[in-house]
């Protein structure tokens, strides 16, 4: 697949004076809960390259059969493990990242999602502040097999069954300065929860810091949009990603570009905030890449955008704008 | 294609009792601008008939070429006209409207779209007041022909070919007391935005007002998710709809069947909330229909849930919530 | 008091040709549920006229004991019941109405507060719709009784004694077309809640439909900010208003003179935008009345204002910014 | 003053101790601008000891005159620097932290304030991210002296006198694991803009790492509800605080006591979370000190509470619910 998304983006990839592409594997022996730039390289590639990497799950491996209440064994700030950093050389602020997703597999044939007492869409949290008692917490081992997640009710052992359509929930690059906790999505990526950003997809990220210090972690196996309950199908897993850069232009908001659409995902809240950036970044874009004037820009993507709801549960939610590449090509 | 949003709800359908169910036709001679339940009958219809009207833009038939500014010739609250009301015999609170909708043709070869000073997602508004200075207004006008819409762009004729899409940006059912204006969504239907709504889907919505008084307008040819500049491609149109009850049982807010999904539609401020809406709807509705507990219906909702954006625009923002009906038959 | 929120504002006022001010007195027969412009004038007045007029309370006097729980006796959309209308003779769109409140006194010593199922900033709601269990409803009755209102604690009885600082809750003219429920605040004023507009204060609304057609009730005995459990200490109260007009200038959104402040009241969800709009409001005050540019009065405004919040409950919260005075004479 | 927030407060302050408190001098060579818990101590103190530290403002020092426009001269992540870390011996996570604000200077008799393009409240930002053209960046000197700050008027020069009311914009203790921008107001306090924190007053924050690492900056001469602009008076300052440590009891949010008023500082976005965990946090400090049950103590504290904003500019925003001492002494 060519990316388009850039006009000049095949001239700028960095891979191209890569003569020598190599795979690199890597087993984590420890993980990371936020974007640091201070931690020492668990990987080191060139543009071009690809990494094979397990990833732990978002209850660092905590949550193991219904009786391991997330409550209790996957604490706060503890959760939502990463991989990395992926350092990659040549990599430089004002440069873009380009991270193919190839291959996400299950390390085992099950994954688990669950409910948190304070965290999900449906209840009150730590910032929807409120008096009304807790759900109880509680925990769903899913079998994945075949291409399929099976849900399980735990009320009458009723099967349903859902297609595998994984993702990495959490996926981004260290910032200056601070380090956001892997919780959190925002310009740098991070927790934004896409479900559009699955295999055969291509991410493309702002780098912020020299070497970009790439982490990534959070597979999911399948979820709806919006993560509505907080946690998807949780699973650790074997996770093929090609790396490139592209030189000399950047991104303000992270991108994504699959075979048949151009998206934009923005982070925010109240969510209309991350509605809003995900268009904004998508009118720019029709304005840099396509010659349309503003309003017109404005006026295209007001008549064919269609928009997934990322994540309505972490610090900032996730909205993914998909302009549709058939109107313009 | 037969319902299946409730279980007995071919039982309760009114329609059942109607031997003869009629066409009726309804050209109006006036327009509203507010859900009223004081005003006189348009037209009453038995569960079971149909009817055929005609709709009026957003702009009151205003905004007829480019120099139309909509600040000037389409002023608030005089803008948003609907058709009806519709009054249904033997319709009562407690009981559910469904409409489905036939066709939607417009009325003309054309369509207009306009950016207004102060209303839109990604412009200050009278809500999101900010001192930045306003954008230009300014019209485009969309040819509509053999299923296609084309947007022109403004500064180099350039075209785009865009898919037509029709639905009713506006229908609902009057309140009682209050009359909201026919800008603002809600449980009563109102001005939603919701492009699931289309030809051959089944809006249903609860009845507060003994006869329901039903009303409709806002015709779009087509519409991206969110309506990102607060209109879309707006049209006059002739309309045919399919008017039914279910007696004995209603919906909490708007719900939409179509071939393949049943949906929820949530409007409030922040957009959160209507996302909360629409998806707790879906999960009452798995809990009520299917058996699942709550808990059960809540994860499964989690990871099965799709959800498109109606409207960022208007005075509540609307989302709506799909179920794919393959995971339950 | 002299007004000073419009430099000619004595100029304007329609009371200097009305010689013989008189003053009316209302016991209304019913309430009103809406702010219609279609209804008999409850009373109809001339500029510079007082009025002494009863008001239910916001239960519709329903709740009368600890055992009236409100889920059951006064259900939606019969709660807020307002007396009027009140026509002002000469008042037409593009003039503001001046309420001062004289006095508010309760009908009986004794006030009533309360806690909904569904309705408060620290439960979920019908907007914010949330799984989470429901707190149990309950009522707190309070003696009012020389300029004291006492709290009583429903468990072991302790007494708090809170000052006696009354105003009307609800409060605002028609508008056209539409008809808001009484629970809206909005442009035309509503259901503010605006502990800022007390007796002694001066209340500027824009005027919308001709006579105005004012409506009020809700009056509280006292509140805290953002009316937290969303009810106040509720009173039915013997209300005296005194009316004026500013004829040929107008307000946007409802302001409030003080003795020692001039106040904008904004009412929009998220609470950020009811900031928004307040603040904006007395930014332009400050450069259409002094002489500030725009920047200048953006500066001076954001060191200098302090905001009340007036909800957090209702279909739109509302804030209050407040200029002191004394920084500009 | 003697600190009434907890019962036993008194029984609990580690200062009883320590015999000798000292008095501490900090000159720092650097600024940071994240609360990290892995740097040197800049200065470490036993529980009840004295600092006095010079902070830097909140532009780094870069806007020292009109023509430095600070989009130009102050770029993020590198603004709004804090003096620290400041360890405390003996604090652990599951203690608190009192931060008593003795006195604030400035180190120059002026300060200045300024409008970012992307940043306020009043206009459209990296997050309300709109079309709308910014407006123009441009700085205000203020003169500070003898208990007066003079704004003037960038177009005619006119003067009015604020007073000067110091307090430190942002104050924090280090998190584990991640390491917050100081930008960003949370649990761990930071840049929560609250006025209600100035001299006199006992700031209470939780404890979340051992030695605690306290951080603090951003000091204001003067500033209005919400910081409108996003920018108050901002002023270098010599900054005196006394510090003391709550052994085995914390809160859940900062906390601030002062003579008059128990205070909850919430943090969140939209603005009504922010509110709503402000008040959550008194409703269950009335429920926790003082034996009322929930419900009581939600209804006390609706007629009760009085808020006011701390800021609507950061990434959440602060709001700052403030019980009256006088209702319970």
């Amino acid at each position: 697949m060519k990316l388009r998304i850039f006009k000049d983006i095949e001239d700028r990839r960095a891979s191209r004076t890569n003569r020598f592409p190599r795979s690199h594997r890597l087993e984590p022996t420890g993980f990371v809960h936020a974007f640091r730039s201070d931690l020492p390289s668990a990987c080191t590639l060139e543009p071009g390259d690809t990494i094979e990497a397990t990833t732990q799950d978002a209850s660092n491996g905590k949550v193991r059969s219904t009786d391991d209440l997330p409550g209790k064994v996957a604490q706060r700030p503890w959760v939502n493990p990463m991989t990395g950093p992926i350092i990659i050389n040549d990599a430089e602020p004002g440069d873009a990242l380009i991270v193919e997703t190839l291959s996400i597999e299950p390390l085992e044939e099950r994954g688990f999602s669950w409910i948190r007492e304070d965290f999900g869409a449906l209840v009150a949290t730590t910032s929807t502040a409120l008096l009304n008692a807790p759900l109880p917490e509680a925990v769903w081992p899913y079998k994945i097999r075949g291409g399929k997640v099976i849900f399980r009710s735990r009320m009458n052992d009723r099967e349903i069954i859902l297609p595998y359509r994984p993702f990495l929930g959490t996926i981004g690059c260290a910032t200056p300065e601070e380090a956001p906790h892997s919780l959190i999505p925002g310009r740098h990526g991070g927790n934004m929860d896409a479900v559009d950003n699955g295999v055969g997809s291509f991410l493309i990220l702002p780098i912020l810091v020299p070497g970009a210090y790439l982490y990534f972690g959070d597979a999911h196996a399948v979820q709806g949009d919006g993560e509505l309950c907080g946690v998807a199908v949780e699973i650790s897993a074997r996770v093929r990603l090609q790396i490139d850069l592209i030189k000399g232009r950047t991104v303000r908001w992270p991108m994504i570009e699959s075979a048949d659409a151009v998206m934009a995902v923005g982070s925010a809240r109240p969510l209309e905030d991350a509605y809003r950036i995900a268009c904004k970044e998508i009118v720019l874009w029709l304005q840099e890449e396509y010659g349309f004037d503003l309003l017109d820009a404005y006026q295209l993507a007001s008549q064919t955008l269609t928009c997934r709801i990322g994540n309505v549960v972490d610090p900032f939610y996730s909205v993914v704008a998909r302009f549709p590449k058939v109107f313009l090509y």
